[in-house]
């Protein structure tokens, strides 16, 4: 279980407050019972998932290829990189994203494609990046799709879309995106759980934290998701910026997940034509307060701060008890563990920022398990959901950046770019 | 060299901000002059480095280790990320920064202790997490300062620092960081330039770029560089943020050093007591595209954004001429480079954002070398060095940090924390 603090001091009970936040938990109430959104659910839903890649056989298979971008890449690194120091015999997992050349060239060298499963992950199932490195794969280690390699790739995608087809075609394992769950909430559904249930992770564990934190959520048991909220969206024109820092070198993939989340699903046009949204900046502690911190104490006031603190890092790793000759002065904190420093990094830096009247509240991750990072996946998913409803924009749509799209479609296939 | 163009259409030449430009430009001018300033002249007073550097003995060496945080290594590792995929026999280079005992322990178990070069690297000398973490790799690998291990030790510090009365009581090599260059100004002081060039990288060729750089500016032929610091003062309280939007995988780390330099050198109290400060944001493209993207096109008109773009990536990758069944709609990619793609995104990206009015400037890199790496370097100080200028602001330091400090060291050294 995680637990959750805040300094917001906003009473969400008065009669100003109280009617936008019921106003939007109705909003997202009717989305869940109307089955016009799908996450809220996935964590039920997608448990027979963990059962069914059971069929998928993984004995010859030692690197999962992970060839996807944004809402079909971030939820899958961010678990792997949260999960893998607490986890054995998990199976390396590669990813291909990006566009970049570099990174592609290194990355085909590191995979043994006889020892590989390929997952290509794409909602809309046409996403260049994705189906240019998809080709590229084949082509720079020769697969058959037509003999002994179809079993060694997996297609997640929406129901009828191209790559589905494509699928069919080859007779491919496919597993389907839910319609009604967009890429950036689809973390719980068939992409993430499909993978990292087949590299080793304790998918059932983590959909079952998931459940609980909905649970308590729509059973009115999570107030402080409100609270929350209200006050994101009622200081937004004062504090447009919000800050998650995490004290974790783990959590740095997770940040970049919050980050499409919060940005992509928040900065819209409303419906009074207005242009919304909130900016989500990932922070990582200790290392920030070296660079970033400066910023939010003597800065404009226009930030509040979300810090992510796991309790017990399960690794214990003393400071020694030496003596560097002038520099006795920090000799204090000889034999104290580094689990117990960063932490205490971390409170101070709260402390130092509510001094600094800087808002700011608090997750405590008792130890890193499943079942607590499906819990804060969600949190965060439900919290964009109700802040959304509050700003009336359609949380789950990007409508900006298809005008880019078609620049690079007309600009690349004209040939003389 | 690098290539600059912009779309602010802000007339440098009328009084209101020729005033304020010419204000700013004599006061940094006077910073270099009266040397209260010394990055202006690390490109010069930093080559004898690169030879001074050579009595280091690395035949046996196969490993840095840099012991260091915040300034004291964003800069190597951006450089490092930067320059490795066009480095043959670089050396590795590993970095130990962050208080995550995780890290921390991962990292002591690549360490090779009897061919690894360790770097301790802390301009005030008594940073905790360098000092605590330094201690652990003396106890963990049971380093003797006193025997042989003790010319493996390289001490960068400031002159008189306690790590400097370290290094010379047990006769630790040490390089020194002048007293007037910060730590985040100081990549091309000792601080970057030791490990780097001992690693294998042109660290000559690198401040050459810097140096050409720095005396364009000064010679008045870098007028772009006053025109984007004004633009970015005058339209700060309407575009508080500043993106930097990096089209290359490798240009990552680089984004973070934009960071701290960025945040921490404007962030402040001003001298009429008002908190000022712009707020830095570092993407990734084309990942980020599917990200962060949506939010800068329709969400408030709160950021502009700078593209950074390396036309000639020198990695050939092709997508291959292969057709998937239903998939065909993407086809005419097929033949075209990656290195055309992502720059074909790069500038799709940056023409939509100037269709939907979002005020951009490019950067382009003809191609990576160490000196545009220089050159992009000191570019971004002396833009920072401008708006801080302008800002009147003390560009230099960091006192709201402190704070944090007092509090951690009291809750700690109380021992009931």
């Amino acid at each position: 279980m995680l637990r959750f603090s805040n300094e917001f001091g906003l009473d969400i009970e008065s009669d100003h407050v109280s009617k936008v936040v019921q106003r939007a938990l109705a909003q997202i109430k009717n989305e869940k019972e109307s089955r016009e959104v799908g996450y809220y659910t996935l964590p039920d839903t997608s448990l027979s998932l963990t059962e069914e890649v059971k069929s998928i056989g993984t004995d010859s298979i030692e690197q999962l290829v992970i060839i996807g971008i944004g809402g079909s890449s971030l939820g899958i690194k961010a678990i792997d990189a949260i999960l893998r120091p607490y986890s054995k015999d998990t199976k390396e997992i590669l990813y291909l994203e990006n566009s970049d050349p570099l990174t592609i060239s290194n990355t085909l060298e590191k995979i043994h494609p006889n020892k590989a499963l390929f997952f290509v992950i794409s909602k809309s199932g046409s996403t260049i990046e994705t189906t240019s490195i998809f080709k590229t794969v084949i082509g720079y280690h020769h697969l058959d799709l037509e003999g002994e390699d179809a079993k060694r790739v997996v297609i997640i995608t929406d129901e009828g879309s191209v790559l589905s087809e494509f699928a069919a075609h080859y007779g491919l394992q496919v597993f389907h995106i839910p319609h009604n769950v967009g890429g950036r909430f689809s973390v719980l559904s068939a992409v993430g759980v499909v993978p990292l249930a087949l590299a080793g992770y304790d998918m059932h564990d983590l959909l079952d934290g998931a459940r609980q934190m909905t649970t308590r959520f729509f059973d009115g048991d999570a107030q402080h998701i409100l609270q929350k909220a209200a006050y994101l969206f009622f200081q937004s024109s004062k504090e447009p910026m919000n800050v998650l820092f995490s004290y974790s070198d783990t959590l740095e993939e997770f940040t970049k997940w919050y980050v499409q989340l919060w940005g992509e699903s928040l900065g819209k046009i409303n419906q009074k034509g207005e242009k919304v949204g909130l900016t989500p900046i990932g922070l990582i502690g200790a290392i920030d307060q070296h660079s970033f911190l400066q910023l939010i104490i003597e800065g404009p006031r226009d930030k509040n701060v979300t810090f992510i603190k796991i309790e017990d890092f399960q690794k214990e790793l003393t400071i020694p008890d030496i003596s560097l000759f002038a520099i006795e002065k920090t000799d204090f904190i000889n034999n104290q563990s580094f689990n117990r420093l960063i932490n205490a990094q971390c409170d101070a830096t709260m402390q130092s920022l509510n001094e600094a009247g800087v808002t700011t509240d608090m997750i405590v991750m008792d130890r890193v398990t499943p079942s607590n990072i499906g819990e804060m996946l969600i949190y965060f998913e439900l919290l964009t959901s109700l802040v959304g409803a509050m700003f009336e924009v359609n949380t789950y749509n990007q409508p900006g950046v298809e005008l880019g799209k078609q620049i690079l479609y007309k600009n690349l296939g004209s040939g003389d770019l």
